[in-house]
């Protein structure tokens, strides 16, 4: 039995639900799908759920929403119309939009009306696939999130699902319909509305997975595969076909964007096998993610960049003799709510890289301020407008060389390295560059490794 | 005016004493001569301070002492009656040695009457070198460290000189006479005995070139310089001219063992200019310690290793969205009196380096208990033996392609790199290896970077 879920881009149209119709039909196993809202048609489309943030912003504040309504129907409407799916699903949707105005008390919480709204996104998405597969033949209905068992925690917009209603989900396995679930929230015991925070339908998507016990989670984007290098860099870069959850997790520090690596925990903790596909050419083998894979000869298997750090660099003499010196950098840290990504030491001095958007110029001259007359600091300042390069790869560890092959490829390229750090994690090595030269970074490392 | 330092090699025999004399002789700003006890005439022999120290344990024990005072004493006659110094010299000297058991009540506290016993060694000699310097045409003599103005805080074994000590040292800038003054000690206000912590010769000549602002720090050793790696190591290793005080504190971190680093902050701080030169070889240039110095083609200016790390590594899935989790991992280290030398962050990994000599199998397995239990980690294990390799130099910032160079050396010599940190210091890359690997390592990096 999969689970199968498709994202956004998958259901933005009449077209690319087509497509979905197929997949699903290709494969009696596709049991259970797990739906997003729709997503953009063309890149300056809008998706559903930012219209539906907007119409609850607007519900909130008590403007004006009946434009905003109209569009939000009228998307739903276009794909039903091309599909021919007949005026009651229209209407059931018409309805559900227009009676989240209608049904909520205005003066409840405003995160759970944002979280009702939000839902209604894939909500009603769910019902319209549901309904398009029905009358393409498919033994497929509609299952509410709450008789799915999604039963989750009460926090609004971060939703964590409860322990015990994975023994509700499991029930589903034995399903003999194709059970069409809307993905990005559950309902709390009292019967409320609470969204997941980040990758919603990828975290249904994933709950299901694991309380089924699924052969397989197959997850449908809109690329053949993660690839080695971000293809708006690299000319055609290289599929991965696997990777481990530990290699997937250090591309995505560098947000490839395909889908939110934290989504997979569930399936990950249940040892259920993942796979990213296309829905633009479902027999591409895609990327498979496991637990462990057969190493082969490469060391190296993909290489992520990320923009938007800056590096605190601070020295004092005899740094090292200070016991807790580094415990005390990371205290003032804490509490100026700042998170920090990587803090190589030496003996005499110290980095702190952190992600620059937390950083208004007011916060950093405080920071200054605090190393100086808390840690009596001799010398400090900040270098801003850096990126971060990872070269990953669970086969890099015996692979005796590529800490050399890198560096000279950057050196060859003419990249000048502010900092390297080997030996925190074992499947990446990760390098910290000014960001004019990111792009020619990335580029020198794929020809390095793949040509 | 000059402040002159000499170690106990150089003022182990009587020939030594001859060679330090006619340094003095042959510049007339050599006025201050800072002086350590008489270390080992050969690699054998037993340096008079540990005769001292076994001394003053015998008495705090209660033991019989005739023994060791006849050694101790006989080491200082040994010399003076060489330099046939005259029956005065010997006799203060021995009665010093005896009146150390004699003036002291056996009630006293432990740490002080070790500090007094070892005081005794620089105090003797001092002596001893003034009378030998006299009748040989030197307008010198002998001056306490109390005259001198070395008053100290009240800490047996880890005294640190008083900031309102500087004026009154500042007052021997203009003396006519040659001073020698024993090192190692100051007196508390209280007039109590108190001896520096480590290199203490070396502090009392810092301190004392630093108050009164003199031209030059001379530190006299058996080494013609500060070489570019360890001569036991690399045959004729390059002989380093200029050090900045940074570069020198990156290369003691591997323990060159010319002298302590640590001891020269108070010149480094009163900016005085410090030479290391070889007793033996005076007019060899030596190396010239500065605050700044001009850079050369040359990046790394020194290699030094040093043994006995181990790293601890962890890993957590989402460790970097655990706001504090490296906060808790140095509070553990804390708690458990551990010093740390690095801790490379990935996203899901830290590692720690420690010192392996901090950890018992006990001390080691209490630390894998509390870090699974108390930060949950998903995996955690220890590596032993390592060691850490430091490349240095400040022109190293602007030289793109070091680190390609050294880890290139270290790849094709067959040594995996544990470790990479770039980036936390300006002058320096820190690799960490097997220390099977060590000596490899280090004879690669040198031909790479020096022949």
């Amino acid at each position: 039995m999969k689970v199968v879920k498709f994202g956004g881009s998958s259901l933005a149209s009449s077209t690319q639900l087509n497509k979905v119709l197929n997949i699903v039909k290709s494969d009696a196993q596709r049991k259970i799908i797990v739906v997003s809202a729709p997503g953009k048609r063309s890149a300056d489309d809008e998706k559903v759920t930012d219209l539906l943030i907007d119409y609850a912003d607007a519900f909130l504040a008590n403007l004006d929403y009946q434009e905003i309504q109209d569009r939000i129907i009228q998307r739903y409407e276009a794909i039903a119309y091309e599909l021919e799916l007949g005026e009651t699903i229209i209407g059931d949707i018409r309805q559900g939009i227009l009676g989240l105005a209608e049904e909520t008390e205005s003066s409840q919480d405003a995160a759970r009306v944002m979280d009702r709204f939000k839902a209604s996104g894939e909500d009603n998405n769910a019902k319209l696939v549901a309904t398009y597969f029905k009358k393409n033949g498919l033994n497929a209905r509609y299952m509410n999130p709450q008789e799915a068992g999604m039963i989750v925690s009460d926090e609004p917009g971060n939703a964590l699902i409860l322990a015990n209603s994975y023994s509700q989900i499991l029930k589903l396995r034995d399903t003999d319909e194709i059970l069409v679930i809307p993905g990005f929230f559950g309902y709390t015991k009292d019967g409320d509305i609470c969204t997941f925070s980040r990758g919603g339908s990828d975290i249904t998507g994933s709950i299901i997975a694991a309380g089924t016990h699924a052969d397989l989670y197959e997850n449908f984007t809109d690329v053949d595969a993660i690839y080695a290098a971000h293809p708006g860099l690299v000319k055609h870069p290289h599929k991965i076909k696997e990777l481990t959850f530990r290699e997937m997790r250090e591309l995505s520090y560098a947000g490839f964007g395909v889908f939110h690596d934290e989504a997979l925990i569930p399936a990950f903790r249940a040892g259920i096998e993942v796979v990213i596909k296309n829905t633009n050419n479902p027999s591409a083998p895609g990327t498979r993610i496991l637990l462990d894979r057969q190493l082969g000869d490469e060391g190296v298997i993909g290489i992520a960049g990320d923009s938007g750090f800056a590096i605190f660099y601070m020295s004092k003499y005899l740094m090292n003799r200070e016991i807790g010196f580094g415990r005390k950098v990371l205290e003032i840290l804490e509490d100026e709510s700042l998170n920090y990504e990587h803090m190589p030491s030496g003996i005499d001095d110290i980095s702190i890289i952190l992600r620059e958007h937390q950083l208004t110029s007011e916060v950093e001259d405080r920071l200054i301020n605090r190393f100086k007359e808390e840690l009596h600091v001799d010398e400090i300042y900040v270098n801003h407008n850096l990126s971060m390069i990872a070269i990953v790869g669970e086969g890099m560890k015996s692979n005796v060389g590529t800490a050399a092959k890198s560096t000279n490829a950057l050196s060859a390229a003419g990249v000048n390295l502010e900092m390297i750090n080997q030996g925190s994690s074992e499947v990446s090595i990760l390098f910290g560059i000014k960001s004019c030269h990111e792009d020619i970074a990335i580029k020198a490392l794929y020809k390095t490794f793949f040509n």
